[in-house]
Formats: structure tokens, C-alpha cells, sequence
């Protein structure tokens, strides 16, 4: 599911970073900013969800709203932004009908309450195709304190928030590919990947400690790699400091094959960040406060390129297309 | 091709615009307006396009982006907005090889050129349907100036820009439909309907003259009647005084009924606004300046609903669907 979206992305990104606009922030960072009221700023980042890429056609449509707002709302949390409001873009066959119609908004009015945003505008278009589903966030941040991609330092260690690789495993277990997990465990993978948890609380408070920051939407590998590619550093991962729920765990000892999931798979809508060692203690208790696990989970080294190690230290190779092929 | 997306309007409206947030404009302005910079308010607005509905698979890939970012700054013209940059969201199948992607950028950035905006993000993902594409734009207006539709008045009259009908016509010349029509006349129309011109000086120079203003993209009909709807007025069209190009003329002197082109369909991103009677001389010189008609095509009354009348004071019939079987 996310391996088509990372190659997409580098796919576009060559024509259309030279396409950005000055006074924004550069393509590769994915969101923009742009002057606010008086000491504030927004932030505005756009995603796109497709049927049969991100969302199943079987999906209950109130949790697709859902989905689609949490992982624009992960993206402003992944830059320490507290949200505003969206505009939505809808591209629907002629078969949703009034009743998906009025799920989906259902969906959207019970997120609305949770986040407290409200819908600012949006396109509705008929398509041939399947569902298409767009928003574009608006967040706000003090000026000058979005956290970005390119902050990380050398010494900095990574973080990551929650648990990682429940929304691929979730994905597997709809399609009945875990059959051996326990009904509990697979119902909460599969709500894991139905219903991220933007992190918003907890991307705010990381505002002036996180060195730089994202949300995980193309895979923990592929995205630190894009820390590391704009913030000119290399990373270094220690698998077994993976943080993963007790169901993910289970799912791995069945097949450790599925540790994959955690390091290169999307859909976990974490947030990643670096930050300096001394800052540990104080994460930790944030994280703490929050109800939000907060893991160390790495280094941030000179150099280039993010490599993976197993608990002796030998390396983990992560092709990233390899999760296509689970 | 606009009709679907008539429908389209009214059947997510229904269902979308309770969630409109208050601080917002009402969902129905189809633009929303947040605080800037002092003195300043952003328009953010977005408009999706989908091939085989808004464009052909055969369009050239340049013109394919500059339709999309010219109905989406047509939708800041339309609210007297200076454009400031846009986001972009692209959904794209893989048979979408690298020479469509590089026409593609290199019709954004010879707009972005011509129009002084930049892109600010986006996201890209894979569909297995049709391109599917999505534009966030964002304008800005001095605090409190944006044109709304809400503010027509009986005794207005009302005024379009350019000439109307081009854009459906032009679609019907490629699709091989008007065949009497001479070579030049066809080329003239296709390329109207392939590259609207956003009407964005017009617009900004409307603000403090125009009552009611937004752009046409669903059809004079159907888009005046969104004007009266949330104006609470009434509206009488002239059909002998709308603005006809000499090609869509030929065109409907050899089919009367495409008239409905100019009446109904949707793809001309002209301008439609209402202002006092007094304003019509000092528009007209506006207009000339610009080099752009401005054209009176009827009144604005008490009442409800959109009435168009023949050269004999005789009603025409508009059937907001009709224009999808022509």
C-alpha cells in the first residue's frame, strides 16, 4: 500500500521540485508556510487517498472520512502545527450512493468534534473511477517554530510516537493474511489501520525540542531517509528497539518476515523525530503525560543514508519495494 | 461535462454544509477566507479535474496543468483575489510515463510564470482509474473586500466577462461534433475550451463595484442561480445580449440549439457579477482597458429563481441536465 506512494513521490518529485515557490517552504519538506496574523503562521498540507491504494472499497465510509482527515491532521502534528480547518475534494463514482454519502459525513462531524476543526471549503467531481478523496489542512504555529525535516544534527537521537507497522499488519489481517492472530489481535490492527491516531497533542509540545520532524505515512525507512536527505546526516535504526504493539509482536513471532512491516511499511501515521540525548528524560515524560509511548529508537550520524541493525549489530537490509511483496 | 458536476454540487452540499465551519464562509461561497497579515485575508479555494469528465486522455499534458490551475485561479478572480501559490494533488495512474509528467511541469511552470504564483506542496499518489487532479489555491484580498455570491440586490444588473458557450462548444469540436464549422472556428473554440483565461485583473478591480460575484464554471444558469439562491433574490436573463465569439455564433446559426452552450454549460471561467446600473459606463471602460468585454445580460429582481428570455420577451427553457445531451 505505501510502497506505490513512495515511488511516486520520487517519482513526481524530480519534475516538480524545481515547480516550488521561493517563499514557501521547499517541495521536499511537503508542507507549505505561509504568514499568518500577527506571530503566527499556517501550515498547509495536502493528501490524497485513493480506493483500493489506501482504503478498502468495503471500508465502512465513515471511517474512510476519518482516515482521510487523521492523515492530514498527522502531517500538521508531524510539524508541531495545532489544526484550523480543511477543504475537502471529493471525486465519487455515481454508485456511492446517499447512503455512503451521508456515513462519510458522519465521519467527518464526529472528527470535526474530536479536533475541534471545521470544514472550510471543497470541489465535489464525478469520476469513473474509484473513489478519490483529497484534502488540503490548515494548521497554525507561532512563527518561526514549525518543526521541518531538515533540522537533524549529528549526536540527535530518533524518536518515534506509539507503535509501528500495526496499520500494514492491520491492512493483512482485512485481507486474511494473518489467519493464525487471534481475532482480538487482528481487530485491532485492522482498527489501527483504519483509524490513525494523529498525534497532535504530542507534536506540539515537541516544538523547540525536536531538532526536525515528520509523521510516518511512506514507512519508518523511507521517511527517516528523508530527514537524513535534507538534513544532510545519516541514521542508524536498532530493530529490537522497534516499539511494537503486543498484537504486531505476535504477528512477527508467527513470521519475523513481518518486522517489515514496522521498519518500511506506511500507514503508521507516527510521528519521527530527532532530538538531542539529554532531552530523553523529558520525552519520556511528555509522553508519559500524554497517554503516548515516545521510543528512542536510533542514532543520527554524519554521512548519508539510513541503515537498520539487528540486536548483534549485523545490518537488516530494507528494499523498500520489498513490502509490495508480502 | 459540467452538467455531472452540477449534480454532483447539489448532492454532497446537502450533506456537506452543516459541517461548514462558522468561522469560515458558508460552504455554498465555495471559498473560504482565514486571516493574514494585517490588513490582508487569505481565499483558499479548491477545484479537482478528472479525465474523461474535465479533460480527454488526448489533451496535451501542459494544457491538461494549465487547466487545472486556471479553474482554480479563476475561482480567486471570481472573488477578487490577488493569487499567492497553490497546492497540488495528483493521482495518477502508471501508464502516466515520465514524458506526460515533464509536459505536465512544464505547463504549471509556464503559468506559474505567467500568473507570478509558485507551488507551495502537494501529494502524489497512485489510482488504478483516470488522472484525477486537485488544486488548493490560495489568494489573498485587503481585510473584509472578497466579492461574495451572497450580495446581489434587486435593481443590480447583471454583467459576464469574455464571450460564453466557447468552452462547451470547444469540447463538442473535438469530439468531432461540429463538422460545419469552419477549421479556424474549431481551433478557436478547442483551444477556449483547453486554456480558460482567468479573468484576475477584472476581478480585483470589481472589488467595491460588484455586489455578487463568482466565476462560471457550472453554467450561467446554474451559477447565477447559486447567486440568487443565497442572495435571496430573482434574476432575469436576456438571451440575445450574451456574449457570443464569432465561432460559437457560427456554430449556433447552424444549430440554434447550442445556445444552451452559452446558457447552461459549464467550462467558460468568465466572470459573473451584479452592480447598480450607475456602475455599467465605468465598467465598460474597465472592461476596455483590459481588454476584456464586459457585457450587461440582464437584472437582478425580487423574487426567486433565473429566468432567460428570447429577443421577444418569450421564456427559453434551461434544463440544468439538458446540456448532457447535446
Amino acid at each position: 500500500m505505501a510502497a506505490p506512494k513512495l515511488g511516486e513521490f520520487e517519482r513526481i518529485a524530480r519534475y516538480l521540485a524545481p515547480l516550488a515557490a521561493p517563499g514557501g517552504l521547499e517541495l521536499l519538506d511537503d508542507v507549505a508556510l505561509i504568514d499568518g496574523p500577527p506571530g503566527e503562521q499556517y501550515v498547509l498540507k495536502t493528501d490524497a487517498i485513493v480506493e483500493g491504494v489506501h482504503f478498502l472499497p468495503k471500508d465502512p465510509a465513515d471511517q474512510v472520512a476519518q482516515k482521510l482527515l487523521r492523515v492530514n491532521l498527522s502531517d500538521l502534528a508531524g510539524k508541531g502545527a495545532a489544526p484550523v480547518g480543511y477543504l475537502l475534494t471529493t471525486a465519487l463514482p455515481r454508485s456511492r450512493n446517499e447512503n455512503w454519502l451521508a456515513a462519510f459525513s458522519r465521519g467527518l462531524a464526529r472528527d470535526q468534534a474530536e479536533f475541534g476543526i471545521g470544514l472550510l471549503g471543497g470541489d465535489s467531481v464525478a469520476t469513473k473511477g474509484p473513489v478519490t478523496l483529497s484534502v488540503a489542512a490548515i494548521g497554525r504555529v507561532r512563527t518561526g517554530t514549525a518543526v521541518l525535516r531538515r533540522g537533524a544534527q549529528p549526536g540527535d537521537l530518533v524518536f518515534v510516537s506509539g507503535t509501528l507497522g500495526d496499520g500494514a499488519l492491520g491492512l493483512m489481517a482485512l485481507r486474511g493474511k494473518l489467519p493464525r492472530l487471534k481475532t482480538a489481535a487482528r481487530r485491532y490492527l485492522a482498527d489501527r489501520y483504519r483509524l490513525p491516531r494523529p498525534r497532535l497533542a504530542l507534536g506540539q509540545r515537541l516544538v523547540g525540542t525536536a531538532h526536525a520532524m515528520m509523521d510516518i505515512s511512506d514507512g519508518l525507512v523511507a521517511d527517516l531517509g528523508h530527514i537524513c536527505a535534507v538534513s544532510n546526516v545519516a541514521a542508524v535504526i536498532e530493530a529490537e528497539k522497534l516499539p511494537l504493539s503486543p498484537a504486531a509482536r505476535a504477528a512477527i513471532t508467527f513470521n519475523p518476515k513481518l518486522l517489515l512491516a514496522a521498519l518500511a511499511a506506511g500507514d503508521d501515521y507516527e510521528l519521527l523525530f530527532t532530538a538531542a540525548p539529554e532531552a530523553a528524560t523529558k520525552l519520556a515524560a511528555v509522553g508519559m503525560e500524554l497517554g503516548v509511548a515516545v521510543t528512542a529508537i536510533g542514532r543520527v550520524l554524519a554521512g548519508t543514508g539510513v541503515r537498520v541493525r539487528d540486536a548483534k549489530g549485523a545490518p537488516i537490509r530494507v528494499d523498500s519495494g520489498g513490502y509490495r511483496h508480502f
